[in-house]
C-alpha cells in the first residue's frame, strides 16, 4: 500500500468528537495545523493543539496444564460472551505490568512467565491489542467485578460461537496451532472492518 | 513486582492535566470514579470520564548494504541530535502503517520488508516504542521538514554520544549485536527515568 493511499483513507474515517479545549473551556475548531496533515481540534481562544491517538489493550492467555482460562463478560459490551483477560493499558505501566493488572482485576490470575505472544491491529477502532502466553500461577483464580464467570477450559470445550471479540477468537486459534506444532511463536495480525 | 506495588506507584506518578470537559467545556475534578481505582477527570455537569492512555510511537531502523540510515533532528526536544525516523502513531493505522508514514515523512523513505524488532516501554513518559527493522527501498532518501540531515552511516560512524533518545542507542545496540551474530530477532525493553 502506498504511504498515500492510506494516509487518504484516514482522513476519511478520521473523526473528532472534542468540542472544548481541556486547558481554557473555550470552544476548538476541527482543523489541520500548520505544518501538519491532519486534521486536530485546535482552541480557538488558547491556540492549543489536541492530537487523539491509538490505545493499547494488553492482556493474557494463561493455561493451566492442558487448559486455557477464560473470562465470561458481565459489562457491555458483548456482556455474557467469552474473552481473555485484557483492557487499556494505563499511563505509567509497562505492556507486561497492564497485562498482569488487567488479568488480575478481571479474572484474579497471576503468571510468572508471560511472554509476548500476539500484536493484532484494529485500526477501524483505533486500538493495538498485546497479547502475552503464560502458565496461570497455582491454577487459582476469581471472577473480577466485570466478569460473570472465569473457567479454565480444554480444546473442545471453548465456546467458538460465543467468543466476545474477532481478537479473541484469533488469538485463541494461534495458540492452539502453534501448541500442536509444539512451538509458542509470535504472531501479527491486523482485523479489519467487516 | 506485586500488582499492588506497581498500582500504587502509578497512582503516585500519574498527573492529570485536564480542567475542563472536552464535550461541554464545564470544569472537572479529579477523583476516582465508582467501580474504578485511579484518579481520572471526570465532569462535574455531564458526568464524562476522560481517561488518559499512553501513546504508541512507531519507527523503522532501515539498512541499505553496510549502512544505517539516520536523521538528524531539526525541531526540539533533541533538536541538532541523530535519531532513527519515528513518530506518534495516528487513530486509524496499524503499526507498520505508522512506522512507513513517519520514516516516509521524515526521512523520505520507503521499505517493503520491515518486521518488528524491538518494543521498548517508556512507563516514566507513558510511550512504548515500537521499532520495525527493513530494508531501504532503491537506497533513496531525502530530509522531511523536521529533520536537519539525512545519512546512511556504517557502524563505526554512527554519532553514539550524539544520539536523540536511550531508546534509539538501544535499538541500534541490538541491531549491530544481531548483526554480528548473524540473525535479526525480536527485543523487549524497559528504559526507567534516570
Amino acid at each position: 500500500m502506498l504511504e498515500s493511499d492510506f494516509m487518504n483513507d484516514n482522513l476519511i474515517r478520521h473523526k473528532i468528537t472534542q468540542h472544548y479545549c481541556t486547558h481554557c473551556g473555550s470552544k476548538v475548531s476541527i482543523r489541520i495545523p500548520e505544518g501538519d496533515n491532519r486534521e486536530r481540534a485546535i482552541c480557538d481562544a488558547c491556540g492549543a493543539i489536541f492530537y487523539e491517538n491509538p490505545k493499547i489493550v494488553s492482556g493474557c492467555l494463561l493455561t493451566y496444564k492442558d487448559k486455557i482460562l477464560l473470562c465470561k463478560r458481565a459489562t457491555e459490551p458483548r456482556c455474557g460472551y467469552w474473552t481473555l483477560p485484557a483492557g487499556f493499558l494505563e499511563n505509567n505501566e509497562t505492556l507486561e505490568e497492564g497485562a498482569l493488572r488487567e488479568t488480575f482485576e478481571e479474572a484474579g490470575a497471576k503468571s510468572q512467565d508471560i511472554k509476548l505472544f500476539l500484536i493484532c491491529n484494529l485500526p477501524h477502532i483505533s486500538q493495538i491489542y498485546i497479547m502475552y502466553h503464560g502458565s496461570l500461577l497455582d491454577g487459582k483464580f476469581s471472577a473480577g467485578v466485570e466478569m460473570e464467570d472465569i473457567k479454565l477450559v480444554t480444546e473442545t470445550e471453548i465456546p467458538w460461537d460465543d467468543l466476545a471479540f474477532p481478537v479473541i477468537s484469533q488469538t485463541l486459534k494461534c495458540y492452539l496451532e502453534d501448541r500442536k506444532k509444539g512451538n509458542i511463536d509470535i504472531h501479527f495480525h491486523t482485523i479489519m472492518k467487516k
